[in-house]
């Protein structure tokens, strides 16, 4: 094994990760130039101070360069990791140093679950924020959702390099696949995310929703985070337009991606083919139509079970985590379905977080297969994606994620039941955190919050985000001691 | 594909079924004598027409021989799924006709928890029950426990046929390797079976238990079932002595047998090597000390908190679900840890249940190659068992399993949850279910019971109950089109 172990280049790792930085500290500006739009001088300040104190440290830093070039796969995974480390913890002091959230831990779980796109907070009162901040913690969506990618396209100089990072980051079983590969179309990726963005903003705006609400939540929805501003979450705005938007925007930013750069260039025999679009299609339909049936003795209106029934299951299977109504006072059966969307997730390739459709998909087909091997001993075993047979690694892939997910699952479960919550509380803390939701159930229900929870509680569970976010490995990795190991 | 699809050889698996049955009607015999002996002569009359029945009945089938006598794979888990299914039918018929149990789906289920060794009752009053129905109800674990396998040896001329019938029965992943292969051995494992549970039987005689009831509980830890006879449990009997004795009892019955296999035959060497056996005492170990921990608050005594922790854990994660304790007024992190270790279950080749510790290690193992596979795409990945490297089937079964497992484990969760019970009952029904343990949290808990499901849901967890006895495949078999389509 030895043999094949290469030893990190550090100074590669530390070149690349202080250059993400600089580019990162541009971010604070910003929130900043919206504090001073609205005269919160004191939070401007702040925005602006924590942007130069990262630039300050990263610069010099940056300058030096290392002697060997050469990026290798664990390189990516481990500048991906830190940096998925660092930027939250940069991002988590703007919340402490301004004193509104004014325990450093609580500050870092937010910061983690706006960049990881997960929405779960630990505010009692998101309203008593200042403007500026409520932008900030929106704006961690939406740079979160589509990753250090973008930051990554810019300054690094090879494409190659860049797919390392994408591999380390990307959702999904397949990235090599399914994201296109190389600068430019890269690029049209982070174009698509900007347009369809945009487009949210202006058709929230077309419904009445002032012009700071519109962006704070169109950015949640595109990086399918979840954060509101308003303490009653959509809700407040009680209007079936603006739900329907919402609704529409999040199923959007819940496909792969590279469905929409087909779109573009005009492929749409790869969309017509693409199976994963049918199954999420279909799931989120036939989920959608369970719920409407079980929820109409409360509502006694069709319309109105489908607005609610269709925009809780676009938030939870896109695991954007919006709410428009309170699920948990829904009959249990409605909450399983939403349960169960939790760890299917959205597309692989999306912004969305769960398992991804596509490796349900997988799973399913390769349990198939098992069963029919069981029957006849002597036939083949292929696996077949979009017709297409799936490479016998792909699958093992795909099986050793859901083994060590569920691992981290039950191992997070048990440390957090040292808070003494009840049973629903605890799973369904862990399976939000660690699948990039938000809401829960019971505790940590959509009108409640993750204050109560101790640090012990709030650690574990900021790991679970950045564990789902980066899917597992690069983080697992990070803790790997060979990688730390020198060269002797 | 269908080149390989043999078709099923029907006559072969009715002769053997029924011949089976035959063997099977006697074992009402033993409760018909227990009534008689306690002057219920109405009760035994149920029983003495019940084997008349199916002895007529099955008789003449048994008669017939199959022309083609080569049995595969295939007839082997038809054969083996179907017993599965008409053993608990016809078991149900004396609690149903006595009347002891007046609706039939409560009878059934109470039956198929019975024969899986589940010990989940839907009896509200457990000691208004006949002693002939008390002894009928342990009896079905004692039987369950050690599976059709031994009537198999009995009826099938060739050991290659009784190999089928073991693969397709006996738990854990690799039975082939695990289990004794042929007559003479499998006996072996008969005679320890019957030998462990006369000595536990003994040794409750000593601590004073009636020999009525320790031949009850003696049964119920021997088959890893978990019936009582006191609607207390175990904690009717107040005996730290009576505690003790059932613990190392059901510790034992969760070993893999070929354990005492190679202790018989002085194979020590085999023992010592045994990974899985030193990790099932390490758990053991680790989550009573945990338990221990945490509880004390409450009994503020090291003993009685070792008491109660241990024969709790030994309980669960045996799969026996006997109480001395109601776990659900523990803290939340005691009741975690023996959520978790319904999963692990106990080794494989045992009477328990759960997902057994052969596979948990599995698991393991070949999720930290898939982290080192990560770090250097470059390396071979092979999974070592007991310092052999495991054939790559092997691995692959272990994750197509747990892929079923979950997949069934949700799908039960969502009809369960039609039932509207809260979160924990639903979740750990289909748990304590599927892993063949008896009580779970909240609704389920160790002082409840299962009445108060629906038909429809009782339908389900009985057929989760068998899905986790026969480790799903047979039974999935049965329900495969391909299996049925007759020869054209």
């Amino acid at each position: 094994m030895t043999g094949f172990v290469k030893f990190m280049n550090r100074s590669l790792v530390i070149h690349y990760l202080s250059k993400l930085l600089l580019c990162g500290s541009a971010l604070f500006l910003l929130p900043c130039a919206v504090s001073l739009y609205y005269h919160e001088n004191d939070i401007a300040l702040v925005f602006f101070m924590t942007a130069l104190i990262v630039a300050i440290i990263s610069t010099p830093l940056a300058v030096i360069k290392p002697k060997n070039k050469q990026m290798y796969a664990r390189e990516g995974l481990i500048i991906v990791a830190l940096l998925w480390v660092i930027y939250p913890l940069i991002g988590a002091l703007p919340f402490y140093i301004s004193g509104e959230i004014p325990h450093f831990m609580d500050a870092l779980f937010e910061s983690i679950s706006g960049f990881t796109t997960t929405g779960a907070t630990i505010l009692t009162d998101i309203e008593a924020l200042s403007r500026g901040m409520l932008f900030w913690r929106s704006f961690t969506h939406w740079v979160g959702g589509m990753g250090v990618l973008v930051l990554a396209i810019a300054i690094l100089p090879s494409s190659n390099d860049s797919m390392y990072l994408m591999r380390a980051e990307c959702a999904g079983p397949q990235v090599g696949k399914i994201v296109p590969k190389g600068k430019n179309s890269a690029m049209y990726l982070y174009i698509i995310y900007a347009g369809l963005t945009v487009l949210t903003v202006i058709f929230l705006l077309l419904g009445g929703m002032p012009l700071f609400d519109s962006v704070c939540h169109a950015m949640g929805a595109a990086g399918t985070g979840g954060f509101g501003i308003k303490n009653e979450g959509i809700a407040y705005y009680n209007s079936a337009y603006i739900d329907g938007v919402l609704t529409v925007s999040m199923i959007l930013f819940g496909v792969n991606f590279s469905i929409f750069y087909f779109m573009i260039i005009r492929r749409f025999k790869d969309i017509i083919k693409n199976t994963e679009l049918k199954v999420y299609f279909a799931v989120i339909a036939a989920a959608t139509g369970l719920i409407m049936l079980n929820i109409y003795p409360i509502y006694n209106s069709v319309g109105k079970c489908f607005r609610y029934a269709v925009f809780q299951v676009s938030s939870i299977m896109t695991s954007t985590g919006y709410g428009t109504a309170d699920y948990t006072n829904w009959p249990e059966f409605s909450q399983m379905i939403l349960m169960i969307l939790m760890f299917v997730g959205a597309c692989a390739g999306s912004t969305g977080g769960g398992l991804k459709v596509q490796r349900i998909i997988i799973m399913f087909k390769s349990a198939v297969k098992s069963i029919k091997k069981t029957l006849s001993p002597k036939s083949v075993n292929i696996v077949k994606s979009d017709d297409k047979a799936m490479d016998v690694e792909t699958v093992h892939g795909v099986h050793a994620y859901i083994i060590i997910y569920i691992g981290l699952f039950f191992a997070s479960m048990l440390i957090i039941s040292l808070n003494n919550a009840d049973f629903a509380t605890t799973f369904s803390s862990v399976s939000t955190c660690i699948n990039n939701i938000g809401p829960g159930l019971n505790r940590v229900g959509p009108s409640e919050n993750f204050s109560f929870f101790s640090d012990l509680s709030k650690t574990v569970l900021s790991i679970d985000m950045l564990l789902g976010r980066l899917e597992c490995f690069p983080l697992i990795i990070l803790f790997s001691p060979s990688v730390w190991r020198r060269k002797f």
